[in-house]
């Protein structure tokens, strides 16, 4: 479903650009946004997309079934991160992942066609875009570097230093499979870091 | 060092737009290329900084020092990388990690003053930046992926898959950090990979 600018997009805007004198009513017309039902899938494992998304509410969970049949979960993205796709326009290639939302979710939708229009409309909104492409790749980069440097125990704890609503707001056996341990492995870390008494995770 | 459009510039341009009729030797004009000798540093760890490099020729180690004094390797960069820190023009952090070429290196160089000037003198400038970020988080997370869901031997196989100039190029022991084993381990999973007998490193 593709609707109007809402609250969360100019709120959005607005935290990229404060100083700003731009119009972030007339910024907010160039943008798409849809909504997603939780369970609703963003782009299946397999499919080619041309298409990114940025989360202004919600949660999306990446993940992929390997050629024996198991699932990894590989990633969560939530407010104010982006998923993005590879995309070739003389190479397409199928997507390795399935994004799928695991709540109700608001995402602006982006592609390559909108961008070059919203690039001659309003050419801020690109120097924007770059500002949140640059953070997303510092946060992949961030967590890249807690899987080379930590233990799972510390990892755990940098989650929930980074990004404590993981703890709560995701089925805890996929957490534990983003963090490469079991969910006993987790359970038991979580217990010895003091981080399961009012954090109870949804059964989702 | 700052010097004039190279043949290495006019190729990268290319292989971003074959098809284009725009004239690249103009575009080439906007952008800055510095040469680094092997051993010097692009960032230092705890600096500021609103640069961001994309490699041309060479390769760049990156790599923290902890409070303990332990140095941990975080990643290499080389031909058709860009190596970006995330900049806050309102509230600049340090970088947590160094930057450090360990080859002779040409990038190009880029900061969000001379990215607005190339905005508007070559648009099509900045959709070709947005393919190099856009392949920069892909590759990024392909690698997270692979520490999500690989065994230590399966890693290296994957770096012998798709990056071996690694193998070739980069301190052994440097690899092995970033890889999150020992030395030793490195070194007793490349034998059993076959992966030693003509891909002797250089000792750096």
């Amino acid at each position: 479903m593709t609707i109007k600018p809402q609250p969360e997009l100019l709120k959005f805007l607005y935290s990229l650009n404060p100083s700003a004198e731009a119009d972030l009513e007339t910024m907010a017309q160039h943008l798409v946004v849809k909504a997603f039902k939780s369970g609703e899938v963003m782009i299946e494992q397999g499919e080619t997309t041309d298409k990114c998304y940025f989360i202004l509410k919600g949660m999306v969970r990446k993940f992929a079934v390997d050629a024996d049949g198991n699932e990894t979960t590989y990633g969560f993205y939530n407010e104010m991160q982006s998923v993005v796709v590879y995309y070739q326009n003389d190479n397409p290639k199928p997507s390795p992942y399935s994004y799928v939302c695991i709540e109700d979710t608001l995402s602006i939708v982006g592609d390559p066609e909108s961008a070059l229009a919203v690039a001659s409309a309003c050419p801020e909104l690109m120097s924007m875009s770059k500002v949140v492409l640059d953070r997303t790749i510092d946060e992949v980069q961030d967590t890249l570097a807690s899987y080379i440097k930590m233990t799972p125990e510390q990892r755990v704890k940098h989650v929930a230093d980074t990004r404590p609503e993981l703890l709560t707001r995701v089925p805890q056996h996929q957490l534990a499979s983003y963090l490469g341990i079991t969910p006993e492995s987790l359970s038991r870390i979580k217990k010895r870091l003091g981080l399961t008494a009012s954090e109870k995770p949804k059964g989702k």
